[in-house]
């Protein structure tokens, strides 16, 4: 925090966008529009921009064609100008910047750096707003585009959830560097197990959960949102329907207070639809631990998560033992 | 909202209570625990204080007899002590300010204030926050006590909706004095005649709606927040079973984009049951302006808003014609 | 009730379609694929034969093109072809017969008969079970259809609503000649405005609403069934966007416990989307009336009817003034 | 089917209510009515009397208190005074019948038989409608008591699940002594694993599973029904603060097509809260089979049952290893 002095100051505004890669490119925009609702703003080289009917800005999801599933980058808009500034200076300081870009479609120069975990991260100003064309133009003037006739109708981008070999190191740079604030963690045995953080009021913009397969840079899940318990309910109904492959849910996390349903789109990456919750006011709010004695909470109700909920990210690995209570 | 230089900054953390005030104590007392789930934290002197369930702090609204219905105050938490500091500066300098008080029950000292319109307001830092006895105490950390058995089970405050002569002057109070940000307004013929402002990413923390009787300091309505349209629907129920006013709704509105019900408890105050709506991340939101050509979505869908809505608040008045286009 | 001796004897099973008339085909059409969900079987001269995705039988809705728009006829499922037979002999003896036509795509023989209101109704056995293509079938084997992608998702057929000069001697007559029980009605000053019978559980498989406009073979609307109440609240959402003309809803119907909205189509027909209500399972229901005394509960809660409701009906009439009271 | 001629006949007019007994009365009662909102209609003896705030007759759950839970007996209403004759004559000439008792509180004579394995069962016609109090009467005049303010709100009872050793000879029983149809099955290798059925348009009033352990009579569950996702979503958050035991959902059964919850109350006995579903109008259906390839659908989706939904039903045995596949 320490860089503008003792008072806390919120220099980064929200979640952007998240680049996702993709081995198969054409199975992968076929299922997050057809049913995901996702809509195509541009397409450039082997990258395609998405939004969800509800996301203000260009684009808030950017699918990319690699080799293996996994994390493109992760994308932080500033506050301000100087704002921008100040994080880029600590950044650098730090040793975790990786220097500016100019940009890309959808938004200006924007600064890159890693994690300690590897990830690649952007944080950047200027932004490009969605406009919508007439046809799908709303009357509902504070909503950036027609809700769409077809698919799941994701509203928004919610979260980002990385796998770390070393939650905590992780949690503090987002704290120290980033000003991120922890709103919820897991401990077992003094070990930092998942780390849930945000500059907003959400409970989470952000987490990072242990990676028991000791990789580094890892993709867990990006999630989107949906305004109602009924929402996720049809949405259950759709994908099962669709064929997609659902991982866990709907049921209700313990951690976070939400309810969930995870599902793996065609390239291999794990999203997540997502819903309920709550907000986080309070200036000083005290982190929740979730300690050995939650252990029975790994969901508040519902089926439990599955092995595969712990062990897998993108780009897969071989499994390793657990190196750590779990 | 030049103190602290060019960049923006977030003083005003959220709106940490409202204080209505209530002829018919008992019955609005009554119908406030029974009916709307909220629960007594304290009884001092003419005043009792309630929380809801998803609430964090000591009470988020305070009921006080009286002889007429009406607003008694609305208390915001600043971010830091030398947040409250800077924004009791400007509020004396501007000569909104009526100096100290030694707190409340609930919260440290604050300091008072007045909006153009007269409304009395407070702000703080020093809170006390809920701590929930065994027996309501839940598993769920994140949350600060059981869901109650009982009644409609609204969750959290949500906003404080006032009436003003002069929209704009006290819109303007608000951002210039406190920083808050102009989220959407209603403008006909260049008459502001409703603005909506938050310093959250919540659509709006606070409205202001023009009093067409040229009333100083009425109070228009409390909003308590329910988590999915299904609670709403139960809701109104449960109102109409239990004999309760309500005056609109469930229906949606254009402005928030949120699904609403107005009600009016036995002492004559206007509430809200609020759900839905939408979230402002972005640092740079372009306030909505709802203008003339806008006049037939006064609801989005659902039953319109009666003539009361316009021109009943707390304090009651003698109807005077409007003066202007409403 | 007589044809069978004493005991009541159920020989119609349900509602099996409505034929609509349209003059605006091509707008009707694509609303109702589009938006409404409905999905297409068969087309056949002026007619193109629709079902939601959970009927089971061919078709469910039958839009005819004409000069008007207005009711084509409303078809009921005989239980058994002895059943079928007993209702033919009863119809014919009473002068309510128009003969035996050949059947129609989806179905097989079928006796037409008016009731006195002079709707065009049809009886018969022999019908036709969707068999959904590959594509569109579904793991759920219950259910005849994958649930479409796109649109509001109607799921059902629910009930027909006509109007008539004389509610009750059309209500006597499906009671008589049909074997309709009475489950709910609306009597004022002697006279019956509205008439709610089935044969089913359901509370209403028809209704009969007075014609204010004295005209003969009104029809007031057709219902389609939605699963949950946040199914209704996205509903109001899309065709608000849409720009399709909601008449009244979402709200409740103190008058079968469920909640509505109505809308027309562009062919100038209401329909209503309709969920919640109550079964009735007791063999020995005894019918609720409503009075003058329940006149404030036109609706349970939720904006009010607007006076197109009980004027409006199709083919549409010149408005005359109501002979009684309202 | 055969007592009236070659038509189906329905003499059988619903499931009127289920007796279950348990060792703690003073937790099952506490537990039902607290938080399951079930009402007491009477109390009489080692029983007492509930029913939920959408039943018609005077109770739908009568609970005893017993050395072991279980079953007590279900109860069927014929659908007239014949009807109820022509059954105790099949009956009886079966071997089924067990006499006639005099009634119980809430209804009048009633003929005792036994299912093939060998559960205790009634059917009577006459029977005390539920009048529910003025303070708790409803403008609503078709709903037969006012929602009550607390609790899951359950509305009213839905069907009784039963364990067999031979669910075929149950299932015939159920058909040929009483008229019920097969709505949909569960068959492997020639072994009928379970089978759905009823007289009503629900997709079962009744269900009998194969009781691994080899025992008679045991009870699987009974259920209610709650109207909304909402709901159901709002129990499980109640169930579990209240330190309920649940089972295993909310989550979807591909079986019935409805959404479920199973709790165990504190007397041991296993409760469903259920909703969604889908309702048979047609008079000839087509049972639905389900095969080993169906094996995966255990659930639609949601959190897989677990082993205890198929081996634990009251009272409770000694495990025995499965006879036929699972």
């Amino acid at each position: 925090m320490g860089v503008a002095g003792v008072e806390p100051i919120q220099d980064v505004a929200h979640l952007a966008h998240v680049e996702i890669r993709t081995p198969r490119m054409d199975e992968t925009l076929e299922f997050l529009t057809t049913i995901l609702s996702l809509q195509e703003s541009h397409r450039a080289g082997p990258s395609v921009y998405l939004r969800a009917w509800g996301d203000y800005y260009h684009h808030t999801l950017k699918v990319t064609e690699a080799d293996r599933a996994g994390l493109g980058h992760a994308a932080w808009r500033a506050v301000s100008p100087q704002a921008l500034e100040r994080r880029v200076t600590v950044l650098r300081e730090r040793g975790w910047g990786r220097g500016w870009v100019e940009g890309d479609i959808g938004h200006g120069p924007a600064y890159r750096f890693v994690d300690p975990a590897g990830h690649l991260m952007e944080i950047f100003y200027d932004v490009e707003w969605h406009e919508a064309p007439g046809a799908v133009r709303t009357r509902l003037k504070n909503q950036p585009h027609k809700r769409p006739l077809a698919g799941i109708g994701t509203r928004r981008i919610d979260h980002v959830n990385l796998l770390a070999r070393d939650v905590k190191a992780n949690r503090q740079f987002l704290e120290d560097c980033l000003g991120f604030k922890l709103r919820e963690h897991i401990v077992h045995g003094g070990h930092e197990m998942g780390a849930w953080l945000s500059v907003t009021p959400l409970v989470h913009d952000i987490a990072y959960m242990h990676d028991r397969a000791h990789a580094d840079g890892r993709f867990h899940h990006v999630a989107f949102w949906l305004d109602d318990y009924g929402d996720l309910i049809r949405a259950a109904d759709i994908l099962k329907e669709a064929g997609a492959r659902i991982e866990a849910g709907p049921a209700k996390h313990a951690v976070t207070n939400a309810l969930f349903l995870y599902l793996y789109e065609p390239g291999g990456n794990r999203l997540e639809l997502f819903t309920g919750g709550y907000l986080i006011f309070p200036p000083d709010w005290r982190p929740v631990t979730w300690t050995e004695e939650d252990r029975d909470l790994r969901v508040w109700w519902g089926g439990d998560l599955p092995e595969s909920f712990f062990t897998y990210g993108t780009p897969a690995v071989e499994p390793v033992k657990a190196d750590l209570p779990a």
